[in-house]
């Protein structure tokens, strides 16, 4: 629907679809939340996309108005779509993919009674694995995120003064981000995942235990929204870790680094040195075919190692990851856990963030984006990794 | 959950949810969502809040950990809700409320078949009905919200540099936000109303038709956010209608004011005085048992005898309401539409946005934030009314 590039991209990804869905045995997709919209259109609008096994997508547009092209159908409501197959004389899918960890309960049962499948399946699920193993197109928006997110990080020394606290320092940080060409748009899988450009975490807050499934927490600015920077006062001894979105394409980048104000404790200077060797051990063991588990239990057989175990992803509450699949959305697949029987796959891209909590200190550790090569990975992120101090 | 003003706010609204559910013949709701946990227990967590007619609120609470009250219970998994009510003794509900405009089908289907109830409703539809009402606290939260988004809107001038574009302008503004207390998140009822911080619209942009329910369009900075700014010259001669978040507090204020870079149109000076008279023949017919599209109707009247009819709200693509009730998110109800039947009633909060779209300049119009009284409206957003004047 835009440029020559997006819509090869589209027929590559339309064409990975109808594939998968052939195998699944499934007739047709349906699809309408923000983040599938896009990935098969290119674009945010108000409306469905339609793909049967064969041939092209339907699109049925509610708004905005205005779009032209020999699929797209406008309607007002749902129910005419069961009109326009009638008069195109189009087929009623006997098994339908819908989005169903993602559309409300009355939405969906609403597109059910309205193609009354004989089977439904779950396009959620599917959109998620097909997902995970990014296009040439999406990868090159990966790399235009990453150079901007490293470009607003080099200037993060610029935005700190003595005696401020955690927000004033996010604030100037937010404003580099946008004039680095953040959309702003923070977008993660699940309910209740709301994150306002990313996270700040210095001193007794990054101890802070958080709703949200994300790495570390925080108590954040206000009760409607508890994660991150929470006013702490930027004192001599305190580590800022730095996790800000890298939302400069809609490909999201995801980078974490450590900043110092004054002088650190050993320990916690150790701690990060411990996190960049886990980076280093995963990233050398990450190959096509490894086991998620296996670079996730590299991540917990070193921290246990070095007496860091309690300190590991947390403190008063651990999460139980150390890396996680990036794309439309923050936490796509694959997810590195100790439980994860998923295999690494070329074309995946993911972040991989051992971190530790230093009570009293702040957090430490790193975070980096890295492309799943044929031979192993590729860090897309590149920035000093060592504790960066700021005066 | 917190203090003690809030916990008698947080009974107020159980005492309401209980009332409600008794007419309803309900038993019982659960709710899970971010906004409807926010509001019945002042804080967001991932788990879920249980209310029967009579009694205390249950908590079933996943992450975070740490919280400590009678009524808290930890659980892993939903399906550990019945096990608690079994060895509690507790009674199943056989009416039970769900919020079906919200969950997920597969976490709706996951929650009716551990709770099994002969019958269920839907919490949305409850929630966003009782929401409508604001207590006390939560007219005193956008009182608060008013005072800051008005003290942003005074500094706006200061944001402004000849030769800037839209989206420059925007990060100005959007950090003098932050300073003043924006939390940043914008919640919106629905799927696909992402927005980030707010939206200006200045030229042509301001015709651009959107995707989103929200009153005007804009292209965006990215086609996976067609929203607002697009990168417009704010050359001589436009408008640019500012309506940025009022996020200061959970509880939201909506407020636009619009710039005039050089002089505009006379037609565009004259529409603005349209929006203005719109405003207050609104505002003096608004009181309780005043029908929503009697207003709606004022405002289209006098649009028409104006003849600026294809102007309002839009060119290309017209809002079909003029205002809206706002809250924790910044589309609740009342809407003021040609075809609402509500009545307006004492504690309603709602935004009053009469607007036009004039070609080649930009948007003009105003957009402020009432609280319903028993006798009329007050305004909670003072600020400047006119066309203001950048240089």
């Amino acid at each position: 629907m835009i440029q020559q590039e997006l819509t090869d991209d589209l027929q590559l990804k339309w064409g990975r679809i109808q594939q998968a869905m052939k195998k699944m045995n499934a007739d047709a997709c349906l699809l309408s939340v923000d983040v599938n919209l896009y990935y098969t259109t290119g674009r945010i609008f108000s409306g469905y996309f339609y793909l049967e096994t064969e041939g092209k997508p339907w699109f049925f547009v509610k708004r905005p108005n205005g779009l032209s092209n020999d699929q797209i159908e406008y309607i007002r409501k749902p129910e005419q779509i069961a009109e326009i197959f009638a008069t195109r004389g189009m087929k009623m899918p006997e098994k339908l993919l819908l989005e169903a960890d993602e559309l409300s309960y009355n939405d969906y049962t609403r597109l059910q009674s309205i193609f009354n499948p004989k089977e439904t399946g779950n396009a959620t699920t599917l959109m998620r694995s097909l997902r995970e193993i990014k296009t040439p197109w999406e990868i090159e928006q990966f790399r235009i995120s990453a150079e901007k997110h490293a470009r607003t990080y080099s200037e993060i020394t610029d935005c700190f003064r003595p005696g401020m606290t955690d927000l004033e320092f996010q604030f100037e940080i937010e404003k580099r981000m946008r004039q680095n060409g953040s959309i702003g748009i923070f977008r993660a899988f699940g309910a209740n995942m709301d994150i306002f450009m990313g996270s700040i975490l210095a001193g007794e807050n990054a101890e802070a235990p958080s709703p949200f499934d994300f790495a570390l927490g925080g108590n954040g600015m206000d009760a409607s929204c508890p994660l991150g920077a929470n006013g702490t006062v930027l004192k001599d001894g305190t580590a800022i870790m730095v996790d800000m979105a890298g939302n400069y394409t809609s490909y999201m980048t995801d980078m974490t680094r450590v900043f110092a104000v004054g002088k650190l404790t050993e320990e916690a200077y150790r701690a990060h040195q411990t996190a960049l060797t886990i980076q280093s051990e995963i990233t050398n063991a990450a190959r096509p075919g490894v086991v998620c588990s296996e670079l996730y239990n590299i991540a917990a057989r070193i921290a246990e190692k070095e007496g860091l175990a309690g300190n590991f992803m947390g403190t008063k509450q651990q999460a139980k990851f150390v890396g996680h699949g990036i794309g439309i959305q923050i936490n796509e697949l694959p997810v590195l856990t100790p439980r994860s029987r998923e295999e690494l796959q070329p074309d995946m891209v993911f972040a991989l963030e051992p971190k530790f909590v230093i009570p009293g200190v702040g957090a430490v550790g790193i975070e980096n984006s890295f492309l799943m090569t044929d031979s192993g990975v590729e860090k897309l992120t590149i920035f000093e990794e060592e504790i960066i101090q700021l005066y």
